[in-house]
């Protein structure tokens, strides 16, 4: 990962308007799990692609991604990210908003510059331009969550589909698309990709209610203080007596609750409901399906595949 | 122009989300002035391109437009564009924020999906790209400039060309490379629409000033009222006295004036400084340079450029 930073260090740093370009810099450079240019090149030595060319899909997904969350900060009122301050904290909403536009369109200008032939370069901007739709819809949805009471658990599925899980996908897309293998083959990788993101995000929910604060790294109950709809309290809500569902409504109708109380008082219910290991069945579900989208694809030297296995676990089954 | 209006239409009417798409529709559907389409499709018809191929950049660069005027709204705070509540003012900040990247999106989408050769489509992705990157870089100027007491008439040119004269100038580019014309002859026209685009916006400068407003659209002295650092003010603070000086940086140091004394008193040291005189002057070297570039173009029949003359004139004599 490290020619992706020399990559990113080049394209941005003393580049000017420094208020446009160092905010972006800013982002890039906290570096977070770098899971998604990961994939790409995972997806590439695959399918024996260009190790070379993959760097410009990797950078591009890596830069989209950082695009979304200077946006979604905003939009959110976020003021920490990885232990720093957010774009729109640290500078202003107008830079947040300028800054993440520029990002996009610099993620976008990566994947055009991608040296392959033009086919190929066609196709990956036409999978990051779907990509960046898709996401863009998922955080519509997410938004208008917000002020609905009748969101149900496929909604909330599509909803992290969109929101989280296209863009891993994409990634693992990309690099097949650039390795040239087989449609199917591309397919089943994406697939692949859309079940990690979906185990991704639901052990994400998990570990906010039932992880370990001092293993996780943020503290956990941050989704019940919100009243985040999440797939533990869609799931509770859809088992729920009549008492529990009166005791979630009341807690889930404002953020001025003693913080401790109510996160007791919902994960109580939660265990009540059998929310925990239901969510747990639905990931393990979510890692089947990866599994066997993984087997579906064809290659000559199936030990390759291993690395795909060893990361749906190191996903699914981690504390943080 | 109705083609490009279907065009809008069928991508983004009724499509889910609805809080995505609709403020999306709102904006491409209120029309304006439709220039952008109208240069792609002067280019196309010059070069003697595919008049059908060309609704696609055409379609992509209103988009791209539109897509900075919802987030341009945002950062200036602006209740009204084209006589109608902003985006942002008539949902709210998140969902401009939101709508103008699915916008970007689907600009960038449409200029992929031109049905030329792939070397074609690319080249025009990768205009539009870099066009969008300028158009960032443009606007952070301007915002910086709100601060800076110190901005220069060329760093208020180079500004004007980043935010406004590239997109024009992208317009006749893209209709050039679809028409699969002489290198040279899209540097011509490229630099024809830089030069257009700058008289364009000087001339937007000068009617703030002295145009009539009962013919212009808008409230004259608006750039004034905001202290917005236009070319006038900024030749006026370069010509200006010792006297004319304190009083101009009297007024511009504040929105709290009564307006039309503030008016007055500004536009009477830009006549005693000939303000008006040299803004005119800088829009006439412009129109020269474009009619130079024009000229330099090379095409069978030069009868086929009198449009492109006559739109100089327009715009550039314009009274609203």
């Amino acid at each position: 990962m490290e020619k992706i930073d020399e990559f990113f260090k080049q394209l941005t740093l003393g580049r000017k308007p420094i208020n446009l370009y160092e905010p972006i810099y800013y982002t890039l450079s906290q570096g977070g799990k770098r899971l998604r240019p990961r994939l790409v090149m995972m997806a590439t030595k695959l399918f024996d692609g260009n190790a070379e060319t993959a760097l410009y899909p990797a950078a591009a997904f890596e830069m989209l991604h950082n695009f979304t969350l200077i946006h979604d900060d905003i939009m959110d009122d976020a003021p920490i990210r990885r232990g720093q301050p957010t774009v729109y904290r640290k500078w202003n909403g107008n830079i947040a908003i300028l800054s993440g536009d520029a990002l996009a369109t610099l993620a976008l200008q990566t994947m055009l510059n991608t040296p392959a032939r033009p086919e190929i370069t066609l196709q990956l901007s036409k999978l990051i331009g779907q990509t960046s739709a898709e996401i863009c819809e998922g955080q519509q949805l997410d938004l208008d969550f917000e002020t609905r009471g009748d969101v149900t658990l496929d909604e909330y599925v599509t909803m992290i589909r969109y929101k989280t899980a296209v863009m891993l996908a994409g990634c693992l897309k990309a690099g097949a698309i650039l390795s040239e293998t087989s449609p199917e083959n591309q397919e089943h990788i994406y697939q692949y990709g859309i079940n990690l993101g979906l185990a991704f995000q639901l052990k994400d929910d998990l570990l906010d209610v039932y992880g370990d604060g001092t293993v996780f790294g943020k503290k956990i109950g941050g989704d019940i203080r919100e009243n985040k709809k999440t797939y533990l309290y869609l799931r509770a809500l859809q088992n729920a007596d009549a008492e529990s569902l009166s005791v979630l409504q009341h807690y889930f109708s404002s953020i001025n609750f003693d913080e401790d109380e109510k996160y007791q008082a919902v994960r109580a219910i939660y265990d009540r409901l059998d929310v925990r290991s239901q969510t747990e069945k639905q990931i393990a579900e979510f890692v089947r399906s990866a599994m066997q989208e993984l087997e579906a694809v064809h290659v000559q030297n199936d030990d390759k595949k291993q690395i795909f296995k060893d990361l749906l676990i190191e996903l699914s089954q981690r504390n943080k």
